[in-house]
């Protein structure tokens, strides 16, 4: 079939959008409209050329929903009309990593999706003069319509409107998911989240949500402030605006005449900045105070410390979509945006159509948006 | 009163043997008789003037077992005649870090102890002419007698002998604490030991008991093979006898047929290199690899990895004293000697009197022991 889809080209050029070929579904694989799509960090930085996996021409995009319209041989969780959510991150419920309970880092397919690939080791996207386009995260929900391993789809209530909850298919739930999943916050707890973005106000409604005390929010733009508020966050800290070291002001800030150490509890690096992932991690509390990285950092760049911050109890931990395994948790996800558990309408801040899909990634470069979404 | 002590009159000189004053015991505290002490690596960082915090003259020590003979006013759980274990990690069971119940780390009297004094601010004791001398991680087990607060003392039963049970004041309850506490290793797992000393020795007989199924000791040093090999390590890697890097060759050890990726559940640093320390992080399983530091690096010295390696789910740990309580664990861990649940006699490879100490110091440089031990 033909479908449209903004492609990329080659690194650093705008998506250009226009007419591809979809070959159908093979065996275990399942062909979906794509509703709507976010634009993500991650899609920006492999358009950038900044990520050294990156590989070109490709259909970008990760974040996105739609509904099943044709199944592959052997398909039986999935028919056409299922709404659902793309994974990035599958989960196919029988290799050792899932069998491991310990992580929802799939390994199933990962070889072929790094490599643009379906898991046969093709593609299923070509130019209209034949030229192969490769996948991407095994998702490309950039195009209209995809093709995706039965593995890689959550499906999803039809209740659910497609525009929000596809940002349940990164940002939400990476965000949330590092919270309950990975950090495993208890009710009480201090918090700090640097980086206040589309990843950050994620981790401060899971915050909101798991009950935590003190949700302290870190950004440099201080323009960041009141959505973070508005999500839960309780105190803001600008590190431009402050006098001496972030670490040693937040460890002033979560002391109680109590305790006079100090420390959070948790923190999250949503920034991406190993600075401040080293920031994060020693502003946490002796004894057991958790950092998690969520940001993704520039190719190369290395985290350090002295070991004595861990020797003394402190703990290094990071996270991919939230430690959350896609198929299992994200319906639940969806089911608490829809009950009302957890806000996604005001992250949205802007819709386009696939033609302007390239005033998403400006709006991004300009800082001014949280997430625009693309609806087909 | 007096009593006989090795003494660190400067940093990089040996002990010296000599007759001190020692202030008996204020309110909250315990005049104690060692009765063995083990010399641990940590008093040889101090001694040989590595320890940026080391200060003299000072009465090292704090591996001992002995005997209360008094009790200052207001000790309630403990009385003369008592067997003890001293602690350089108290546990008063009321600061916010024991209440805290993710923590042994007491922090009732950090201050004080950093400083070489009892929790008044002043030291017990003196050179016969009075000049103060300090004490040493709360301890001076290298004085026959010694003052310590009662939250630094675990009762132990009367049966045990002190000279090997004195082990457990440190590196035993370090070594099997790591394991049990820290990184709470589960049956059936694989672990990697690097650094086969008189901690890593300890990992090894901690993993044992955990029932982990495979236990890769790492050392330079092939002398180290037998002896670990008797505490239950499986498999030994010498790095400098293998070809190509240790990371990806414990990676390669730990495969098998249905798991292709490899990597230990669990690793521990029992070295303080922190090349190592990298190195032990990222032999690691993806997704849920944890790793342990409980190695002391050297002043100044940093950890380094990249993001990616957290991000994709492995955990970065330290322990102090394996994360045991005290006057809660300690007795315990006795209780697993005398029962024949653990083993120390054959790490305790040599004994001396007080007037050789310095002979232990030898030995350990030499790497001719694990464990020297001083019998008053
Ligand atoms: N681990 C995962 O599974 C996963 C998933 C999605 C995105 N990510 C990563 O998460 C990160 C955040 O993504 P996002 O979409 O929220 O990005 P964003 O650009 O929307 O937000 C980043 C925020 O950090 C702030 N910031 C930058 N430098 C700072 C500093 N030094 N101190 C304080 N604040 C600073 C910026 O002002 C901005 O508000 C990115 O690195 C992205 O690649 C990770
Ligand atoms: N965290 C704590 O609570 C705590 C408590 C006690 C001791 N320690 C620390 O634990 C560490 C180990 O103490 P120990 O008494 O076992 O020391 P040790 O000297 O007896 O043993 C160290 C071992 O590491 C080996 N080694 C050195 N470099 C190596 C390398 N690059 N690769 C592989 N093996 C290497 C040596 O051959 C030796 O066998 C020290 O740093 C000590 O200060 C920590
Ligand atoms: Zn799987
Ligand atoms: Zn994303
Ligand atoms: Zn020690
Ligand atoms: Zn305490």
């Amino acid at each position: 079939m033909r479908t449209r889809a903004a492609v990329a080209l080659q690194a650093g050029k705008p998506l250009e959008i226009m007419e591809v070929n979809l070959d159908g579904p093979k065996a275990g694989e399942v062909l979906v409209e794509i509703k709507a799509t976010g634009i993500c960090h991650t899609d920006e930085f492999t358009l950038s050329g900044a990520d050294p996996e990156g590989a070109f021409p490709a259909i970008l995009g990760h974040e996105g929903a739609g509904v099943v319209v044709e199944v592959g041989p052997g398909v039986k969780s999935l028919k056409p009309g299922d709404h659902v959510i793309p994974l990035y991150t599958p989960e196919c419920r029988e290799c050792p990593s899932c069998l491991s309970r310990k992580t929802n880092l799939c390994t199933s397919i990962r070889d072929t999706q790094g490599k643009g690939l379906m898991p046969d080791g093709t593609s299923r996207f070509s130019m209209l003069d034949g030229t192969p386009i490769l996948h991407y995260m095994g998702c490309s929900t950039f195009s209209n319509h995809t093709v995706l391993p039965e593995i890689a789809l959550a499906k999803i209530r039809e209740d659910a409107p497609f525009d929000k909850v596809c940002y349940i298919g990164c940002g939400v739930t990476t965000g949330i998911g590092a919270v309950i999943n990975t950090a495993k916050v208890e009710i009480g707890a201090k918090a700090v989240v640097f980086g206040l973005g589309g990843i950050g106000l994620n981790v401060i409604q899971g915050l909101r949500l798991a009950g935590a005390d003190m949700i302290i929010g870190v950004d440099l733009n201080p323009a960041k402030k009141a959505m973070a508020e508005r999500f839960g966050m309780t105190h803001f800290v600008n590190p431009s605006e402050i006098e001496g070291d972030i670490v040693a002001h937040i460890v002033n800030m979560t002391k109680t005449p109590f305790d006079k150490i100090g420390g959070a509890d948790y923190s999250f690096d949503c920034t991406g900045n190993v600075k401040v992932m080293r920031a994060a991690l020693e502003c946490t509390h002796r004894g057991w105070g958790q950092s998690i990285i969520i940001g993704v950092a520039p190719a190369g760049a290395v985290i350090e410390t002295r070991p004595f911050q861990l020797v003394t109890g402190r703990v290094w931990k990071g996270t991919a979509f939230g430690g959350a395994r896609g198929r299992t948790d994200v319906p639940r996800i969806v089911d608490w945006y829809m009950d009302g558990k957890i806000e996604i309408d005001p992250m949205i801040t802007h819709t386009l159509k696939l033609e302007d899909i390239n005033k998403g990634f400006d709006l991004m470069h300009a800082g001014e948006s949280i997430r625009s979404v693309v609806i087909y």
